[in-house]
């Protein structure tokens, strides 16, 4: 070939002499990053009252799949709203806004072929439309359903003795509503179970629908 | 133990009688991950004028990883500013915002062990060291320096053409000024260089810094 009608590539060939003028299509694609690490990617959207165990939940089903192998990430507040979102605060706009970025990081980590998980109030059915919107097929929808009650017992940051004092408002459950999920994918209940069965259940369902082996 | 004196513990334990009650502290470590995935996360910050050869000498790169075994992701304009970002337009405190949010996203992909690379103009010096400050050591600036003139000879999206006939304002190069780096972990040149020749310099880098083997 000669240089001239190849001009249209040459932003791709740094050295005109040399033969592999399309490096540019070398990127690595979403399917090869997937073949190397041996999964489906698929976004597992947990969502729950502050206390529900959300967290605790997600945090256990990590370490369920990267003890079997896998690659995973695990957003939540600690590493996203003192972070990416630290500049959100909770207007309804910047709530929205929050659920949005958490979706698209969530985005660009199934891209890179890894399971992700995001464990967030979330109490919002469009914000969580919003996400699945997004993401689309591989949204799991996760509502870890524990009684308000039994919430409020467990209160491990004492969130819910604040929000009766009225020391803070607009908190869910209390001043906020919580919108639980129409047809979420799963739907666990934690009264009364470990919460190693919790996050089996939710790995065994992993692999019904093949997104890990 | 009774469970009184382990009050503090119930949210992390949903079942009274289990033993297990820090299951919250088994969420899986950065060290864990990167045992799994083989490598030390940086972050490769390419930095170059538009037409440089950033996002190919990053493909390349990403390319060479891959295939050498390692988890790596690539953020350029392709998934970030058509998602993430396109919120974002190119004022001022947008651009900051816009280098913010890449810092922030390459964080967590760090976090989760992989090695990332940002492909953007991010002609702002200030940026670059915000962008820095906030990854740490870890932080790698790539100055992919074409001569701007090289740069528009290749024009691979014709907006040099456009920033010349005035269809375009605030490019860099043209009527925005681009701020080389002072001090670039990475100095290179792509002028008279085959592409494999200049990523395998950067391959090179991270091996002799123990990010990779």
């Amino acid at each position: 070939m000669s240089t001239a009608t190849n001009s249209n590539n040459t932003a791709t060939n740094f050295n005109s002499k040399a033969t592999n003028i399309v490096w540019h299509d070398a990127a690595v694609t979403p399917a090869e990053r997937q073949d190397k690490l041996g999964n489906k990617p698929c976004i597992l959207w947990y969502t729950g009252l502050s206390g529900s165990g959300k967290s605790t939940v997600a945090n256990a089903v990590d370490r369920m799949l990267h003890d079997r192998g896998y690659a995973t990430y695990l957003l939540d507040g600690d590493n996203v709203r003192h972070g990416l979102n630290k500049d959100l605060g909770f207007s309804d706009a910047d709530r929205v806004e929050n659920i949005r970025r958490i979706a698209e990081v969530s985005r660009l980590f199934n891209d890179a072929g890894l399971i992700v998980s995001t464990a967030f109030i979330s109490p919002f059915m469009s914000d969580r439309d919003s996400a699945r919107a997004l993401i689309g097929d591989d949204f799991i929808e996760i509502f870890v359903d524990t009684p308000l009650e039994e919430c409020e017992k467990r209160d491990p940051k004492g969130l819910y003795k604040k929000a009766r004092a009225g020391e803070i408002s607009n908190f869910t459950g209390i001043d906020s509503p919580y919108e639980a999920p129409g047809a979420p994918e799963m739907h666990v209940q934690t009264q009364g179970k470990s919460i190693e069965e919790v996050a089996k259940q939710i790995v065994d369902y992993l692999i019904a629908q093949n997104y890990i082996k």
